[in-house]
């Protein structure tokens, strides 16, 4: 469809991803992951593939394009656990793409990404650049979450069938009508399962206004600046855990080393609890951090204090990088981490759907944290 | 899509269904079910349902529709068991077919049945009255299986995607392209469980001259003839067994009553065993009949006798009435008939796919049963 395609943007607004952007968006994907997402590091892996071959990635704001441009969310679906395990074949977002053209009989004008913590930051890139298209500074959920529906598309109204789901081995299925957006994660996650736990997913593509409204701003350029400060912060020496905290206006609120840790594959998501003994400022405080692929829910001393949809990032206390649920290890040395996420996911509907009692903790309240001014 | 359908038959070619014929039905495709395929009781309500709401069932040979006609093919998935406590709402095989015409841009001819064994015998009665069309007088299995791959149309090489999957929900699901037939009933299945168990699935179309060369011929009439002659031998107070095996060039292989009974659900299918303690004729003998949804293996005082895809069929000793799996009782007194399948089902090809190998029991080779003359 390449040929029928009419650019809606201006050129001079793209910004040309480097090799060093894609080093630094890995470190701020980890991050924005919050624990869960998936590795960004094997889907970094695709992308240099990808640059090196030629390819370009291209972000642009999402102001910059006419507003009733089409704009297409993909992102990867599946454990990260075996994420870990198998490796993407690389065209399945491609597959993706060409198949839901075909499916709308209409051009795709740009790439959106559904989730910018963890590998589905990497994934619309290579999709983007193998198809030809800019990729949109924005996202869907500002951090990660378990499930397709948890996305502030789904939550403001957009409806995001009909998908296409393609797999590694060449497998393709269209959602073409889901009853709820719950349904179509409900059946997108057990045909995933079937397929052997991963496949990219595109969902119904969106006008670029409803985008520009809806999806969380600025997802790479602030994801690409917090994986910066990291990579500065530790060539000069600095505390790289203050550095973020700086940029995202989070706060660091525990220094622990980790004293249990329980965790399993539950209906393909990685559950579990880490215990933590404070030390540094915290000497003699315990916490615990709750995991759903993600970290949910953060109690020190047993009361609750931080809970999703804010970010609880833990980050290894020397490097400042970010630990994934699946790095988690007896002994390890963490800092964790708060970060008040953006005002779109703290309205009453966003609540509904990705706040703690839509994660099965009916009797804890979000209590937003405080915003620096 | 109906009015720009050309009718590739002469109506003079069609037989039209009635209120009998359906009751005839119930018991021939119950008999042909060999225990499985779903119980055809809730869908002959249903078409008894259309009947009455003015709509005509009408079948038609495979060789009175012409060559290059559009035939869809199309059954319900899902247990048995489901099906017996969850009733369709009637109109998902409509959608299926609504949906596929529209993927497909050209309208479909006629409907195929996928398995004439048990309920997915009335269902595509149902979907091609509520869409106009005729249905052909054949069916995919001659029979039923448990996996959507084991049709003859798949076996000689037909690709059943896309495929169309609606449920009662509302819910609709493209299969558009699967590796092979086997990944294709993969993802289906994964997709039904997470739809709640049951829904109606239609593959690809095929041309009619194709469905005439592969398809098991005259199953319906086949099926009704069967019903007709067990309600007639019952009025007669005639042996309605023996007019079974005269019929389909059965045999009567054991009387017997069950003496143990092990069932259980794994993985969307009803697996199990069944001993039987003979009387009669075969009083001091023991058999034992190996479940998976359908009966595919008949053992006499230990030794393998009949093996699928050869018909094992378990019929009420007193009545003929067939005996499904989910209706078996510790303690029935049942009547054990063998039928040869047909030679489409016995070729390496098939064998393959539907021989005792393919349902797990790589040690035990088929030996067809000797035909009539």
């Amino acid at each position: 469809m390449a040929e029928s395609r009419k650019r809606k943007y201006d050129e001079a607004a793209l910004r040309t991803l480097t090799r060093d952007d894609l080093e630094a968006l890995e470190i701020g994907a980890g991050i924005l992951g919050t624990g869960g997402g998936g590795n960004p590091y094997q889907g970094k892996l695709l992308a240099l593939e990808a640059l090196k071959a030629g390819y370009e990635m291209k972000i642009l704001a999402t102001d910059a394009i006419e507003a009733d441009a089409l704009c297409m969310s993909i992102g990867g679906i599946g454990a990260p656990v075996v994420g870990v395990e198998r490796i993407r074949e690389g065209r399945e977002g491609l597959r993706c793409l060409t198949a839901m053209e075909e499916l709308i009989r209409t051009p795709v004008d740009a790439i959106v990404c559904e989730e910018i913590g963890g590998a589905n930051s990497m994934s619309p890139l290579v999709t983007a650049a193998l198809g030809g298209l800019p990729i949109l500074d924005c996202d869907g959920m500002g951090r990660a979450f378990p499930e397709m529906q948890m996305t502030t598309f789904s939550i403001y109204g957009h409806s995001s069938t009909p998908s296409v789901m393609c797999d590694l081995h060449g497998n393709a299925v269209i959602f073409s009508h889901a009853v709820s957006e719950v349904w179509h994660e409900r059946m997108a996650r057990a045909c995933v399962v079937a397929q052997g736990g991963g496949a990219m997913l595109a969902t119904a593509p969106m006008q670029a206004h409803f985008v520009h409204q809806f999806a969380i701003p600025r997802s790479y350029t602030k994801a690409i600046a917090l994986g910066e400060a990291v990579i500065r912060a530790r060539r000069q020496q600095e505390d790289p855990i203050a550095a973020v905290c700086d940029l995202e206006g989070g706060r660091r609120i525990f220094n622990g080393k980790i004293t249990d840790l329980k965790r399993h594959l539950r209906g393909g998501f990685a559950v579990g609890d880490l215990e933590l003994a404070g030390f540094d400022g915290w000497t003699g405080e315990t916490a615990s951090v709750a995991i759903q692929n993600e970290f949910l829910i953060f109690r020190r001393n047993g009361v609750v204090e931080v809970t999703v949809p804010d970010l609880i990032v833990l980050l290894d206390v020397d490097t400042g990088y970010p630990i994934t649920t699946e790095m988690l290890r007896y002994g390890q040395r963490v800092a964790v981490i708060a970060i008040p996420c953006h005002d779109l996911l703290r309205s009453a509907a966003a609540l509904e759907v990705v706040g703690p009692s839509a994660f099965g903790y009916p009797d804890i309240a979000f209590s937003p944290l405080p915003k620096a001014a």
